[in-house]
């Protein structure tokens, strides 16, 4: 099968890793939203209406299901891009449930922080998850802002680094025993979150995707499986600053003209 | 008059506050195209067909003229810009001449430094106007990405905003007597570059360009001038954020839907 992997730019290249890793018997295409990217700070509508156009793409592309391998898009596009993958036929998978059921696995008797971007915090997915599934668990969201930024720089260790990360989480210190990495940028900067939070548990959704995909489509049965990648701008930046996401530097990059769809949503962000 | 001010997002609105004091008697509206915030990452390609987007809107809200208040646009789009605005009889005011002007004057005997978000810089259009207008001049560019989402952030002061100053700034002591805030978005942080560049003059081309203007359009004759805001996406972020750009918070915000157009650039950011 061809699984089709989306995410609004660069980060979701850590779900696509741990997915080539998981399922190495089935082709995968990754589209990111190069053009468009960050999803973190726009409205809902937005990225609704852009990642319905991007999932509308992949289905052109013959993919037998779609994983969305970002935050924000799962935050608010879930059901709006489940409902689009029921007409179609293909199954759809988003990053929060994984990430809810693997810190409730680890989670001991204080607080679940979750740390995301602005849009993926405000849309509260992760608070709803993790209420719904363990009624009575205390959330703390923290958005932080600055570390897709600081990922996307390759910026991972010394002062400032740790200087940011403590200036979003010192406050956490002792109220919470796990942490969920709630945007795909954040394993990167796993060392200075782990040293900002002494004592609780990191949990990367990334794994638990795989492995909730894994027992739904099975490890599949191509020998000679292709992993391509579909970019909406600069294929040389996507190459270089890819390789830290991806681990190696992706090859067969693409670039795909992806014009938003007009006229579908036109309220206002503030007003529908 | 009716000016229109462009800009990418929120930075623009430091040029807008320089305007808005230097000619007092012309309307002023500032289109900010939040939706596809941040230009400084993208392919020129992609800036030029989001610019023209964006002037074209501009152009039917009666605009006399039109001030690109954004240096990633100004440095790939004003060519296209100034052929679009000649053919609807639109004068046509970018940031990098003035900012160019400013530094020249300024100026003494070592190098300049040019600091600019990755777009920018790449474009090279502070260093090509600097070599036209002196030849032989020196300029040493500096990419800082990291400043725009701090200064979104509201983070001005402190050692996690030093740390990042002197990261990419401490290479030029002695090197330079000037420096270019090449982004909008700068201003915000000069207390923190002037500490990084001790003995360095700080230009901005806010100032510059509001002199340009105002020699062209003069200060304008009416009376109770108006000024008006549209963004792409999130008014209330915009209001928010912007608050500390503008000096006040921007009322009067409209969202408008300014959906791409499509099949116009259809050759790919690497390749045309």
């Amino acid at each position: 099968m061809r699984i089709g992997v989306f995410d609004s730019g660069i980060g979701g290249l850590t779900v696509l890793r741990t997915l080539a890793d998981a399922l190495p018997g089935h082709d995968l295409i990754y589209l990111g939203d190069t053009a468009r990217v960050p999803y973190g700070t726009r409205s809902p509508q937005t990225v609704v209406r852009y990642s319905l156009r991007v999932a509308s793409y992949l289905y052109e592309q013959d993919v037998g299901a779609l994983v969305i391998a970002c935050n924000t898009a799962t935050t608010w596009a879930m059901d709006a891009l489940q409902r689009a993958g029921q007409a179609v036929g293909v199954p759809v998978f988003g990053v929060v449930t994984p990430g809810v059921t693997a810190a409730l696995k680890v989670h001991k008797n204080t607080a679940i922080a979750v740390l995301g971007t602005e849009g993926t915090i405000a849309g509260g997915a992760y608070q709803r998850g993790l209420a719904e599934a363990h009624a009575g668990v205390t959330v703390v969201p923290v958005a932080c802002p600055l570390f897709v930024p600081l990922a996307e720089e390759g910026w991972l260790t010394g002062d400032v680094p740790r200087g940011i990360a403590e200036h979003y989480l010192s406050d956490l210190g002792g109220r919470v025993d796990t942490a969920i990495l709630g945007c795909t940028h954040y394993p990167l900067l796993r060392s200075v979150i782990a040293q900002a939070l002494p004592g609780v548990t990191l949990v990367d959704s990334a794994q638990e995707t795989a492995n909730v995909v894994l027992a739904e489509l099975g490890p599949g049965t191509t020998t000679d499986r292709t992993i391509r990648f579909l970019v909406t701008d600069h294929v040389e930046r996507f190459q270089r600053v890819g390789a830290t996401f991806f681990g190696t530097e992706p090859t067969q990059v693409t670039w795909v003209d992806l014009p938003e769809p007009s006229g579908e949503f036109t309220a206002s962000p503030e007003r529908s």
